[in-house]
């Protein structure tokens, strides 16, 4: 099976790439793209690309894949100050790609990284799985916008895309991104690297969260199911846990110490709170557990994911 | 006020058009816009404009407009077989409009006709007002997307947008246009002047339906709402009414005698059937309704308001 994913120097691309190495997938002739260089992997291609790039979508379609992971993407903050950029690139870009995968001729899958930021208030919670989606940010609305240009492209029979809505995803490795909820997974990843971290929301915010490894899960689950059961389920909330920062500080605290939680000190930012505070706190996702799409158990859970591969030998218990 | 009606030339364009010069929406400096040459008015401006030529969008900012209708749209039959012209014309020109009025710096408003074609099946009936639009056509797709671009540059405050999501408008004076929903019209319009006329779906379907005049109040009570409470109900379902094949054949016979209706032979038609029938049979409408939107009493009202305007004389009752 010939294997591409879009985005792939980034955290998600990267473990994703690593899994599907490991033979997630089966056999799979991968290829690896982003505008900067992916890392090399000896089995795979790696191919240094700009979506915005004229002959980018052909290049892509000369590859002729028969499964694209499309992880590429403005993040929300980035999407929410650049206007125009967002737009060219979360939603055009994805529909030029839709383009070039219907030229192909042979209805290849594509999984779509969509977000929970579709939804904007107001909302019950949690959020039913029919529920409208009003995004309060462009990024949500872009990302709400391309799932339904390729539910049109895939119900006429030019690809098979599954768009999959997923949870805030933390505690993230390495420097901090343009995304609004980046620092959720700062306040998280900072102190255990015994450094500061500001806080711009107030404690009492909760969210919609999921680790770097049951995410890449989920899209390798969503891959693996057969397409009828996957188009049924379009677009999908993924599956996420609830927690409010004073309870992820709570257990930075219970795991990592009292130093490690006085590391975080408020600081409070209008945007990123008005962002953050307008997407929802839980959802309902019978359909996906239904599936069997992996989810955390706790909070606890995911900080210790992060620090066996990335801060080992930090943890008090 | 400087008013701008963009698709001016089609039924729903013409009647708006002269409302509007009745004072409907008090002083008005009125342009009327459509591809092919709007009909004259004595006071007002008609342009003859392709809203795909180069200059188009230029030459709509030039009128400076403090409101614009945007009624210009691909049908649904012809958004089905012609994919591409769909996208080109129902969304990208919309956003292209979107564009052109975001350079005024004017913050205008603009009311945008959608459709109940957003939603699709599975959805419950009466479709509640918080329900997630999955559209089953193309046509649908572009109005859902359109709606989420529309609401995005509103937040930015780039202008003041509003979607409407029209009911099926019946009864169409005139000739049959490429709509999937062109036979709702046909079924009462074609015997009320003596002609035959084909049933493309069977008689049990229900349908959710507005004539056009009360469709028109309805845009035009859209214009008039505080803007406040035009933005708080974004995008709106107008008000329709719910109603069988076969009881507008029944109110058929009833208002133009037995012959009117022989004159309606079924004709199935399985795609016109497929796009008719994912659309919803009824909605909740208890925004719209507390707002004072109009609606139609029944169906012989809607008979009655056809005949009163095309076809004196020939109600039996």
């Amino acid at each position: 099976m010939k294997i591409a994913i879009l985005g792939a120097a980034g955290m998600l691309g990267a473990k994703l790439a690593n899994r599907i190495l490991e033979g997630a997938l089966g056999d799979a002739e991968l290829t690896l793209i982003d505008r900067v260089m992916p890392n090399a992997q000896p089995s795979a291609t790696s191919l240094q690309l700009d979506l915005a790039d004229p002959d980018a979508m052909d290049q892509i379609a000369a590859l002729n894949p028969d499964l694209v992971f499309h992880l590429a993407a403005v993040v929300s903050g980035q999407a929410e100050a650049e206007f125009d950029t967002g737009f060219a690139v979360n939603l055009d870009l994805t529909h030029r790609l839709a383009e070039a995968l219907r030229t192909l001729n042979t209805n290849p899958r594509l999984i779509f990284s969509s977000s929970l930021a579709v939804y904007g208030p107001p909302f019950p919670t949690p959020v039913p799985e029919d529920f409208r989606p009003t995004p309060a940010s462009s990024y949500g609305t872009q990302k709400a916008m391309a799932e339904l240009m390729l539910a049109d492209y895939t119900r006429k029979g030019f690809l098979r895309a599954q768009s999959l809505r997923l949870p805030t995803v933390s505690i993230r490795p390495g420097a901090p991104n343009a995304a609004a909820s980046g620092f959720l997974s700062g306040i998280l990843r900072e102190p255990l690297h015994g450094k500061a971290a500001p806080l711009p929301v107030r404690e009492d915010t909760a969210v919609w969260i999921a680790s770097p490894d049951i995410t890449v899960e989920g899209l390798l689950h969503a891959a693996n199911l057969p397409w009828e059961t996957a188009n049924d389920l379009n677009p999908l909330n993924l599956r996420g846990i609830s927690v409010t920062v004073s309870e992820m500080l709570d257990a930075l605290e219970r795991l990592a110490g009292a130093d490690a939680r006085a590391l975080v000190h408020a600081a409070p930012d209008e945007t990123v709170a008005r962002i953050v505070t307008s997407w929802p706190q839980s959802f309902v996702t019978s359909r996906a557990t239904a599936l069997g799409f992996p989810v955390n158990t706790d909070i606890d859970e995911i900080i210790r994911e992060y620090c066996a591969q990335y801060a080992p030998d930090v943890l008090r218990r």
